[in-house]
């Protein structure tokens, strides 16, 4: 029998917790290799890291073409320290895993944009001091930081299954624009001939190409029905082909597009989850390797109770006593002392498992005065409080609040009513404080209790700030205005919570926020390489004059390509890639599809391309994607869950069957006093909470 | 032991056929009744009433206001002639089922649409002729037929499944409406009071119900970005507050009305495919109960095969006694003579199954010429066609003659390629004929070999004519000419067979067709109605001018609130309700979401909600709908289906079992000679098709 030391536990601890939170970074298992890992993976140097790329992207706010001018040796010298950052935890990185692991991990590309960037910066800086022309292309690298930190593991897997899925779409995309093409041809053959004139007097449907980059913009609706007008005024059989197209090309082929993409996405996906778990067992294994011992000859190997407790303090070291029996006596169900591979092997999911304690602890004005506390009026008023009329007449309030809102707050009268509203939602507060335990009105999962006191709180101040102003000076901030009427219509949001048809589609979408997130990074990767492909194709090229400037290049936006387009007409001339707010905006435009003719018009027909491919990306990457995790939330994922949930379900029942046996236990032994205060009360109730989604 | 008489066997065919085609008809047992029901279900009245709907439906063109104005005696006594066949095809059916069912059948609403029909008919001729203002408001009710006429069931399917879908999405609607009014509000909170103008120098974001309907329309991307151009000149930061809007209403909510509009149209459509399952077992234990028969004292109840073979024949009198046969030797797989409940109960799913047999028939050629058709040359040339180098060349072929389609067909080197092409093609054919086997050349399955024969030999006729015109008159017809074009771009989609990879997606898209088929119905029941009421309510509102027409009003489509508006500026004007051909091209337009703005501002507010309402029913129809079918397909159905071929495939296993043992007691017993010419070659290959989608 080997004596299990220090460094053992350790190590224990570290595969249980690389387990418990998905982490797949193979690492020296020597004494300093796994110390240096504890410190790789704590909270603050991760956290760091997270915002010096944070830093390192919204250096594009400050440089050429900024939105905020700072000098370049600045900029140049906050992003050096960026790279001085990642280079540390890089280092870092290369000290913890095993020399042969380091040079194989595709996380190494930081290595490649961290020389490459330094590489630019030396260029640059040579060549602005000799005033040349220079260009800052290393910048669109700064994204890719984003993905192969070692924390973007979920954004690596969303990325890679969308790459495993694009060659199948790919088929269906090529037989799409077979389809374009040769509709395209009919078009050129039935309609060039005819002598027809678009609105604005050219040649209609002569040029293949433009007959077919019509169509193809035609697919996305964007340009219906002005495309078709003039051979719908010349006969209405022409109708007839258009209709067909969009048929066959919008509705069918987008349909198997979509059909494709959700099921290839899907396919990877579940094959990534997969891979997940097994390799969360097999870690598992690994720390059980670590622990177990032969408690007889020939006899199974096993891990004793008091290892695991020791494991689980190191693993979470906030763990309360209660929880951690109540973990083992899930474990050890036969109450040997002792478990098995099997029985190990589960606990880094039952750790992921949120244990919420519901107690009815008594009110602390019942304790400090019970006499009046417990008087009738008292009594009476948490009746009061408590019945369903409160909530009711509450939502009236709301309502009414609302019609006030929509009025005109110059009237006195209606200014002076948000006094009135502020002071009855105040109450409300109060109220409830009276009513309910403070402790638990606002608990980690009262969600709304703590959005309306935030608000109304912030509402308060606001408000009291504002007219402490105008009494002052007879002067109102623009600013605390704008926030005092959001603050007053987010606290209309309230009312969703009283009907419960809401609150589950609420609570479904607070669910699904973490998926919403990892695709939120990916979106924001692509954007910003596109963002800065852009800037540097398109700067300039479009311009924007301020309301009262005189210049007359404002009517056509400061393009002499403009003048007299739509794009001019519809002033859209704040559209474009002259800085980084600007252009982000401008692809979100792009990504909500429409107007996009406008915008090709100012540079060139390749310009065009780049727009549309951005459009077509975006659109299918919002729209699938979205679904795509919408239906992994309830379906892959929620099938890896159920299936991990029926596993545990015959552990929760004996846990719950434990429970009773085990507070009896507890109160006979000696156990830390603070732990018998919180499970003092013999209604404790044991609710399993979701575990978290974003651990997959 | 009872004796089975003829009028049994038509009873038990009934209901087989009734299962096979999921026919649900309560329908008397007695033996008139019985005779009038299979009358009912011959072809001939039910596509009679069908041809009676259409011609119904399409008297639309010749009303008032008509394509082609025929006078209204005409019109009315074609309606009327209408009625009388509906009339007759009802009393028909009255008369099949029993009395006391009549009146509680659904179906019936068709007897309700015909008094209502000729109701109003009267009143409209009675104000007609004394000159009143008459409105023919029964037009609206003729698609219902289509609907409630007996054949329509799988229409009424999809409308019930849509019904029963409809509460959990209300829901979602409702919160989604909510989001919509709650940053109406704060849009007009926050600019209201900035000052800010629009392009047409009106006051932006002033009015609350104009936000409300601006935001809504954002939602679906149609004004974006013109609507917050205004906010985005004043601040870029006013942005965020559409990005987000965007975001949450667009791309959250419209994910989640999706997957509630797909789940519980999937869920109730899956209800309504078990209770078809469900109805189709138990015709099926009806048949079986009026022909079994008990063999032994206390045995169980079976049916034998002579009597199962008089059931089959009258089923399916086509069916050819090979494959009646093989059917048999599926059930009766122990060859007792006689099958129990179980067996028979599959009679009904066998029979849907097709059977391809797929035999190498020597060449006719070879039969008449044997020595000059296996000759060395002849041999040669089959080897060469049979090669895949023929396919490559044929594909190159075609790839070239797409791009003499694309030059300019003026040039006489070009136009005379066009016989080259011809020549080639036809060469094609021919030659494939010599090779292949003509009947399995042009077998049932052989989608492009029809397609290709057809499209070549039309557009060598049409050629001809065309150039006999030409060389005649000197005279083109633009008619024969649009013909040819159009003949020879179809002539391209050829190649599109020649790759593996898109002869997957087009076999994917071709077997959904009847699903498509079935929500096209959809679709023109609710076309049709909107398009009655629109012409009601919008004709004559705005108006077409001919091309050369100098009416002043040409600029503003004949209605001065159109005066200056983008609607008349992008020449919209036929975008109208004035006949039924412009209602249902403007109905399609509508669907396909863009440029509703125009439209709404021709009548009135009223007018906004109306076509908003089509848009939004349409745009979820379309898109939703059609996903659905898709994944039904994919998913529902193919389940259905699998479990169905699971279910045979024991059957199946079977069957190919006794494939070998049947043809050997074929050639030693004394059967048919056709059937054994049929089945003479020991190679004869059974495939399963699929069993046709069309039947759930």
């Amino acid at each position: 029998q080997t004596e299990i030391i220090r460094h053992d536990f350790d190590l224990a601890a570290i595969y249980v917790s690389d387990a418990q939170y998905n982490r797949n970074i193979y690492f020296d298992t020597s004494p300093q290799a796994v110390s240096l890992y504890l410190l790789y993976n704590h909270w603050l140097p991760r956290v760091l890291v997270y915002f010096f790329i944070l830093v390192d992207m919204s250096l594009a706010v400050f440089e050429e073409p900024a939105v905020l001018p700072l000098p370049t040796w600045a900029t140049m010298l906050v992003e050096l320290l960026c790279l001085l950052v990642f280079t540390v935890r890089l280092v870092h990185y290369a000290k913890v895993i095993p020399r042969d692991k380091f040079w194989k991990d595709p996380k190494n590309i930081c290595i490649i944009c961290i020389v490459l960037t330094l590489i630019d910066m030396i260029i640059y800086g040579a060549l602005t001091a000799t005033n040349c022309y220079a260009l800052r292309w290393s910048r669109v690298l700064r994204p890719l930081l984003l993905v192969n930190v070692t924390e973007g593991r979920q954004l690596r897997r969303a990325f890679r299954s969308i790459r495993n899925a694009l060659p199948e779409i790919f088929y269906v995309f090529l037989l799409f624009m077979f389809s374009v093409l040769i509709f395209s041809l009919m078009a050129l053959k039935l309609l060039g001939k005819r002598g027809l004139k678009t609105m604005d007097g050219s040649p209609y449907f002569t040029n293949y190409l433009e007959i077919v980059f019509d169509l193809y913009v035609l697919v996305t609706t964007a340009n219906s029905p002005d495309v078709m007008m003039p051979a719908y005024n010349a006969s209405f059989i022409f109708t007839l082909f258009f209709i067909l197209y969009i048929f066959i090309n919008t509705y069918i082929f987008m349909s198997a597009f979509l059909a494709v993409v959700f099921n290839n996405y899907k396919k990877y996906l579940k094959e990534e989850v997969r891979q997940l778990v097994r390799a969360k067992r097999h870690k598992m294994v690994r720390a059980f390797a670590v622990l177990q011992e032969r408690r007889e000859e020939g006899g199974e190997l096993v891990v004793t109770q008091a290892n695991w407790n020791q494991l689980v303090r190191l693993v979470q070291p906030d763990i309360s006593n209660a929880h951690r029996e109540l973990l083992w006596s899930v474990c050890d169900d036969k109450n040997q002392g002792f478990i098995g591979k099997l029985a190990f092997v589960q606990l880094a999911d039952l750790l992921n498992i949120e244990v919420i304690t519901l107690k009815s602890r008594p009110h602390p004005l019942q304790s400090i005065c019970p006499t009046l506390y417990l008087s009738a009026p008292s009594r009476l008023l948490c009746r009061l409080v408590q019945h369903r009329g409160f909530t009711i007449m509450y939502d009236v309030i709301i309502l009414a609040n609302a019609v006030f809102i929509g009025l005109d707050e110059e009237n006195p009268m209606i200014s002076n009513s948000e006094w009135v509203f502020l002071f009855l939602y105040l109450l409300e507060i109060l109220l409830k404080l009276y009513v309910f335990e403070p402790r638990s009105f606002f608990s980690k999962h009262s969600f709304w209790n703590w959005f309306d006191t935030i608000i109304v709180v912030s509402a308060l101040i606001a408000t009291i700030i504002n007219s402490a102003l105008k009494s002052v000076g007879g002067y109102t901030s623009r600013q605390i205005l704008d926030i005092v009427f959001i603050l007053r219509v987010l606290r209309l949001i309230r009312v969703v919570d009283s009907i419960g048809r809401f609150r589950t589609i609420i609570n479904t979408l607070i669910r699904i926020g973490p998926a919403i997130l990892t695709f939120g990074q990916l979106i924001l990767v692509v954007y910003y390489i596109f963002a800065m492909v852009g800037m540097e194709l398109f700067k300039e090229k479009v311009k924007f004059y301020d309301e009262d400037s005189n210049d007359p290049a404002k009517a056509y936006c400061g393009n002499p390509l403009l003048k007299g387009t739509t794009f001019a007409q519809l002033n859209y001339c704040k559209n474009n890639f002259n800085n980084v707010m600007s252009s982000f905006i401008l692809l979100v435009e792009l990504t909500v599809v429409n107007q996009c003719n406008g915008f090709a018009t100012v540079t060139h027909v390749s310009a065009r391309i780049f727009f549309h491919v951005v459009m077509v990306i975006f659109v299918s990457f919002v729209l699938e994607a979205f679904y795509v995790e919408y239906s992994v939330d309830k379906g892959d994922l929620q099938t890896s869950l159920e299936r991990k949930i029926e596993e545990l379900e015959l552990a929760v029942a004996q846990w719950y069957r434990t429970v009773d046996a085990f507070l009896q236990r507890m109160f006979e032994a000696d156990l830390d006093p603070e732990d018998l205060a919180e499970n003092d009360d013999a209604e404790a109730q044991t609710n399993f909470a979701n575990p978290s989604f974003s651990s997959v």
